[in-house]
């Protein structure tokens, strides 16, 4: 038994099951532990980013920890973007470092970083393990903190994974949600009575099915209106949920649908506000002197803190009572026109398969998915939590990994795909369930917008060639195939439709470049 | 005058003539400020790591800092593994990082880091700008910390780049390099005069022709071995030079080499030690009890450090017998036999043109590079100075930017390149004169062989899956044409001899795949 084996046993003990790895010469006794610990499966990623963001789309899913394995600083430093986004979405993580050899590191070698000052930034938790003999609770402490929907990092010197252990692995890990404060809820029904249009804004856990069930009896219960947070990392979307109403991203719109509100309970959320300063000032989008309050803290399960408000409400009320708030199954027509960004969401939603996966990281592109997500046979949807783009072709694969037998559909804007795109490979290595959809505009196309409306109404030639990516296009047929994906690309709605109703009738990767009008 | 617009008039006064950008919404202003800064061009990556390492690629041609123009945490993070080994090599760089609003920081909104401690990582000196005011002078600073080989980065909030600064831009860059150290060269003096064996190991600056030239008259004058570092940033090659022996990558050989010596001097480079911290402990490569003394520091130009020391050794031989020590021109045939990486180096060596820029990122496969240093028609080679893989692509777009009128050839490992592949599209974009030369051995060799050394005879199928980069094959032909680069396979030396020499007959990038046996 090594040290590096004493951390795989102590999480395949915990349940940890895949572990999304790019190991170099100081994580080579991991390497040689994966095989002693068949429970992990290990999955290659050609780039950190990819493993760190198919590990937040398997914490997604599951709402268990991934491992990834890194190297050194700098290969964690390729994962730090999209573990932002995992933070920013409390995906569970569990980050496996490799840091060089204790008595090497005061001669600073090549390689040498302040890999500490990196897991900071992205990690709720993080430690660096000071001898073999620690290395088991020192994990299952680390994995307990993940639980708790967060990053953690733990760093460990080369030498501690190779050294011996004298004691046995922790097979237990200490992770207890803790019980809704009565106080707060007391509160929140006081607010709730009070106010004369009360608003419940959910997030993370409570968009989940279970959360969002004793949402809709809230709801019931008080006719308070059910807000979603911009950016979740996961919904429970279609048929037969309640009737969420996503804040929008921009501030003016955020600030007007929100006016309409006097009072906010926030679960698994905190107080919305702005994405970018923009001139104008606004910082929060509630509005002001409205009381707020949160329901939860990241150490309670927010879908039982909702099920005891809902209680401390009154009796739940029947299904037929319920069934009228709660929305119905109603998949648009496939669309026919101009093969614009519309008509593509719209024969995505019309097309996708009952219990699928849609990762959203369209940008601009995808905003009009979310028409959908009330109406379509169920199915659940992953998003940019962060605003760390580059994340979802990775996501995919970790959701596709997650959920072998569900169908995984991409949204994938074409800028943000181009920061992680080596992600296809290790889709087609791992034989995923991935139907890639690039939205093909050659542009940046929000920052376009966002510079419009700065003011900049007539960029010059230096300010327009850094928002294109025309001049060449991009051939993401080529692109894909080169990874091992098959591909095709469309330039119309028709084609489309059929390219991504063959896509979704075989198995394993495909990629459909979507060149918009 | 905007923030934005002071900052970069600042650095266009000081000689800074390109950008690598790729900004986001929190950038908007520095966008709008290069249109109206037309001596300053920008260069889209799609990437920052292509934007962190064309930068590094530029600054070691010029010797001059090229801005980057990087998204707030995220964007940065992306750039650390190439800052890392600017860093390492002492590239000069300044980073301009967008940063949110200032008032909508407390805020916490999504995209939100700490990004000075991700700055505090990479750069030896970082700032975050509190007002407009400053952004000319801070800038100024930051130029000057720069030009002393050291990685500068300014935070600058979007706020501060569209506010309006009362003062005019500074105009001149407070930089000059300290007069070398008497008492150090005195003691250089008596430590040569009292050894048997000494040896000068040259880095950095001292690998410039300046520096070579009067590292020759030193070896003249004292009979001293000239020994260069292991991964330099550039170093002058070819014919008409000292002859440089390079340290070997392992520890062994490389005690074994320096085992011959009994006294060092150092100019350009710290006491070599290991990469990694190997089994049998090995830190230091020098010979114990042996001395060794540092002759410059950062602050200093080490050409004119060893050109003073030169001087104390006494009068400069003359070109007859000088010449005895310089290398001889003898390029070496064209191989025949299979298509290995040694026929491939020796392939590249024999056909490269005079004045041609080497960048070298084969790991192992092109190791073999260096047996043609001293025997080729003048030419410099840039190699991976801090180990994050993920450099050559970046690198070549860079320096072919820096000397568009010649030809940069980039030896580069499959799995190294699939880390900043991005590269490519920004080479066809800019129609850089780069030929990239991918050895295409389908695994993670070195790491393969760093595990066989660590006596992992044996590996399992987890661990041969992390180790392999088949299953599927990439295919360079369609990765490259992807992004607009033409390209083309090869499985035979002869057929590698012919793309080579084709596509150094024609402008622009191109890309071979070597299937290596």
């Amino acid at each position: 038994m090594t040290g590096a084996e004493s951390i795989l046993q102590t999480a395949a003990a915990a349940g940890v099951k895949i572990c999304f790895a790019n190991p170099g010469t100081t994580e080579l006794d991991f390497v040689g532990a994966l095989d002693k610990v068949p429970q992990i499966r290990p999955v290659l990623g050609l780039f950190e980013g990819v493993c760190t963001g198919a590990a937040d789309g398997y914490g997604r899913i599951t709402e268990k920890p991934a491992l990834t394995l890194l190297h050194l600083g700098p290969g964690f430093a390729n994962g730090i973007a999209n573990l932002h986004n995992a933070r920013r979405g409390r995906t569970p993580i569990l980050n496996l470092i490799g840091e060089h050899t204790t008595w090497l590191r005061p001669h600073d070698p090549h390689l040498n970083m302040d890999i500490a000052s990196l897991a900071g930034t992205v990690s709720d938790w993080h430690r660096e393990i000071s001898a073999a003999e620690t290395a088991s609770s020192d994990t299952a402490e680390a994995l307990a903190a993940s639980l708790y929907g967060q990053v953690a990092t733990l760093i460990v010197p080369a030498d501690h994974q190779s050294a011996a252990p004298p004691t046995e692995t922790i097979s237990q890990v200490d992770f207890s949600f803790q019980s809704p404060d009565e106080d707060v809820l007391a509160h929140a029904v006081t607010m709730i009575g009070e106010a004369k249009r009360p608003a419940l804004i959910l997030g993370h856990r409570a968009l989940r099915r279970e959360g969002l069930a004793a949402a809709a009896q809230i709801q019931a219960k008080t006719d308070c209106a059910l807000l979603m947070t911009t950016f979740p990392a996961y919904f429970d979307a279609g048929a037969g949920l309640p009737i969420l109403q996503r804040i929008p991203y921009f501030p003016g719109q955020a600030r007007k649908l929100l006016a309409r509100y006097d009072a906010f309970l926030m679960a698994g959320a905190s107080e919305p506000s702005a994405f970018f300063g923009y001139a104008g000032g606004i910082t929060s989008y509630l509005p002001d002197k409205a009381p707020c309050l949160r329901l939860d803290t990241r150490r309670q399960n927010t879908a039982v803190v909702l099920e005891e408000l809902s209680s401390l409400l009154g009796p739940d009320v029947g299904p037929a009572e319920l069934h009228r708030l709660l929305s119905q199954c109603a998949v648009p027509d496939l669309p026919a026109g101009p093969l614009n960004a519309r008509n593509m969401c719209q024969a995505i939603a019309a097309l996708q398969p009952e219990g699928c996966i849609v990762v959203e990281e369209g940008i601009s592109s995808g905003a009009s998915s979310y028409d959908y997500v009330s109406c379509l046979k169920p199915y659940c949807q992953l998003t940019l939590t962060g605003g760390a783009i580059g994340m979802g072709m990775p996501l995919a694969l970790g959701a596709a990994l997650a959920a072998p037998d569900r169908r995984v559909i991409d949204i994938q804007a074409d800028g943000s795909a181009m920061y992680t795109l080596q992600a296809l490979w290790s889709q087609a290595r791992e034989k995923t369930n991935v139907v890639t959809v690039i939205c093909s505009n050659r542009k940046y196309f929000t920052i376009e917008l966002e510079s419009l409306r700065a003011g900049n109404t007539a960029p010059g030639k230096a300010a327009k060639s850094l928002l294109t990516l025309d001049q060449p296009a991009l051939d993401w047929v080529n692109l894909s195939r080169g990874m091992g994906v098959p591909a095709t690309s469309v330039n119309t709605t028709e084609a489309f439709i059929r390219a991504f109703r063959a896509a979704l009738a075989e198995p394993g990767p495909y990629l459909i470049e979507v060149v918009l009008e």
